[in-house]
């Protein structure tokens, strides 16, 4: 099975990430986690960018803050899908790391999801892989049956308390 | 081979979406396009999602713009890999369809390319299928090769005008 | 009378959501709650809407945050008025699910209210009901003339204080 | 049957407003237009709005641009539903009619539709009238029946050109 | 001499109106104080408006928050000078009230001071009074001399602990 | 009778900016033009502000556009009545030039109009004037009506043309 | 004499460019042009940074539009000073290039102008050279120094026209 | 060696700008701390310009909030480099002081760094210094390489414990 790659550009991106993390755990997919900064060390993030398809990876999750090049960076270096989490660190809301995230030039793309939204992502990575892979796509589709009865359970206990 | 499906909100938003049909005639993968509005024929849009999977499809485009919420509605009824274009065209320059498109909730990702990024909406639904496809792999980054050629003879150029 | 339907994209909403209710409470207007999501719960959001108008509904009101569709997805379904109140639940202040609540493309309208205008939303529904209600349309009256009693005795209160 | 009233806060606003007369002609609902501006002609616009319920009127709608103060200032005259249409007539794409449109304080809602939304905001008023009006309702029943039909005939249209 | 009037839309701006009283008794101007909402007690705020001339102000302070029409409202009924105070008072931190006090149509101008700029505002109607009067625009010019040696003496704090 | 100074921080204001002298014109009040830019010739704006109020200027309007700092240089220099235009000279609609002249620190105000309202600045100045003189109050007040009546005439005009 | 390198992210950047190059062409100082992205030649831009120091610059001038990653990329691989010139090329204005460019994390700064602020690029990389280059930094005041003297023509020219 | 002044419009920025004169004094740089207002002490803000060169000074940091004049003021009397901070010190995140800062007209430019970006600030002045210094462009290639370092061990930190 096709590893997810799971990349941030500070340790202080951690508390948002976990939340991607905990997502491809309870999924039990395979998966590697590491910081890498785009302007601090260009060249990891390069070299593992460049290698990641050989080195078994299916899809690259990247997280970062303000002028949020990371994800660009490494969708530069590979044609993995690469997916780019804004991640809210600096006063401007997270909008100056969506910005920077989704407006990719031509011919590099990224698949920007919300500001902040980890668990989106690695979602999306899942989504990515189950593609090909059924037993995954089954997984996703009982997941969405699991959240829909959430959310009736949800309706039922609120309809229960205000509709009389 | 699975086919990639692209919808649009409007036929207005035709100019900008054959972008993508034009990168994905180039790589010859074979696709499928449909008008279904989230709000004007919901149930089309929805009928289509639930099945695109078993239908044959990889990875489905969706454009719309103003509050954007195609994109969403797909991703609502399908796990395949939805990958949203903000469309401008309202007054305020495609961020109202923006942020309609990329702030989903958890649980529900959408892919979000730059406003109006319909060859970069083709090009990651592309690199969706390569995960698994090494043929196409090597097309994407003969691609990438050949985009770097053209850099680079743009930069030969510019420097043998201004250089001297 | 015709009820008034309050739909919510998730029990998180409730805190503002409840404000709404306690101006229809207050109103004895008859109402009715629920936990529908657009994404999660598409087929109820749908069933409900569809259904609303021959349920005895006269209003909805439909509240929801980030890339806010829930108003817009409602409103695809039914021609009764839909009220959207934007939900400030991203880092964005709110602006994203205005956006994504008022913008909505010609045919299907959002009559949205403030960012968290929950009150408003309630008493805009009422408004909608008391146009053929001349009951209803005499309590509003004299709510407005009671606000404006506050508003003249605060103004007493403070003159008081600082005009010597 | 019920008037709906069309008000606009500068006759430059004819050609967006247009749109919505175009609607209730369309319907064949009776309706009368005026320009009053909240801050030129302040008094007509009180007593428009003071009396509306009275003459006969059943929804109001409110058109003005930049910082758009004459839906808010009709609403603060009546309980009838107050429709504000946010005029693009400044530099700054509509943004500050929108807000200063629906950012309404707690007690005076107005139903805000989108950004030179006119069309929308007549079909919001006739949707008021129909909650009463079942003739009403079920043409814009049928209306939304048309416009599915429009997008299914685009969808047709789209697909025998580009899907072979 | 000509008094100056403050008014404030809600009692929930006293806090930040304050700062402009305070800066009036610290001046000796006569000042009067006010809750008038522009939606909530319209005709109380238009009467006072009309008839601040003849009873003897010289400029109107006007604050408020959301979609602030508060300043806007009043300029409408007279030809003093109007100042608008932008209050924060909703989640979009100001903007939207700053765009609603600012961007007034063409004759009706109210001279508007940053969010929340209180202070500015006191002192701004003071510079309106001191045009023709050259003891309170001596007391200005002394203020501003004092601020200035306020500064040096910071300055002198701070270069002597830094540069040694 | 105080003169009225209005500088612009770059002769390409001057299409903007001439809507405000025509409005002096049409008062006969007297003027003054300036070319001073807060950055090329900052000792002549400098000046020109220090000597205004004794040079027989009752009010400055200042404007200029991207980072605008002439309203504020100017207000920083006389305790005279600063009135400050943002004009829309960059690709940012003008935001830049309003924020960067109405955000004024504390102890500086500037009386900031709305983007390219250089007639509103006009107006704005005449009533400070006008706090003091009469005649002008009367003059300013019978524009008010005249502007009233035109639009009741376009009132009429429209309801003559939709109103039947 | 230190080199300026001016690297532009696309040729289609150039007509914004060549204001720039006619600056540092006016002063005669060595510059050298190219077309490097940071996305389609991360491996040139890189390579040109690491040994630009070496090869005889003293600053370099990036340009680039949308998420603008060209002026961090290369800021993150050389300690020579980097500008960063925002180009507006998207549907948002430039902002989108502004937040990407100056919004740089700590450890990595890019020298940011204002969009599309080309000549200004040029002046702040002639000023660094300037730092330790008497001959050169005197140009660059006499070059202020006429800049005032067109705006006191200007203002003589303004003044005649206006001022009888 | 050349000296670095850092320059704040308030004490109040002092918490913001201590991180600039922490990377000075780590880097043992010669510098100099003042609180000089563009608009409260724009005699001193000017004079230190004018004088900055012959008295030693290499560049110029300058840190100031909302309408944020003081980096363009220093920068319109010097042809040193000017760093401008945009201080976040309103309800605005910052916005207001970025644009007011980055946005300078034609021939007066402003290098600016992130919203609060003091640290960079200095970088950014001792990279200026470092053209012609060999000594501190080692300095300063050496922190990067030990920035590197430190990622790299986050990497580790983080890979060890979440790749097994």
């Amino acid at each position: 099975m096709k590893k997810i790659a799971v990349i941030m550009g500070s340790d202080s991106d951690l508390p948002v990430v976990e939340k991607a993390l905990d997502v491809l755990k309870e999924y039990e997919v395979p998966f590697e986690v590491h910081v890498f900064s785009a302007h601090r060390t260009p060249v990891e993030a390069r070299d593992f960018s460049v290698n990641a398809r050989e080195n078994g990876f299916g899809a690259i999750i990247a997280a970062a803050g303000k002028a949020a090049h990371l994800a660009g960076a490494i969708a530069a270096n590979t044609t993995l899908p690469v997916i780019g989490i804004p991640i809210k660190s600096s006063t401007l809301d997270g909008l100056d790391a969506l910005l920077s995230t989704v407006q990719m030039p031509s011919g590099i793309p990224v698949a920007t999801v919300a500001i902040d939204g980890a668990a989106n992502a690695a979602l999306l990575a899942l989504q990515v892989l189950a593609v090909e892979d059924s037993t995954l796509a089954e997984k996703l589709a009982m997941a969405r049956a699991k959240a829909m009865q959430t959310v009736l359970e949800k309706d039922r206990a609120v309809a229960a308390k205000y509709n009389g």
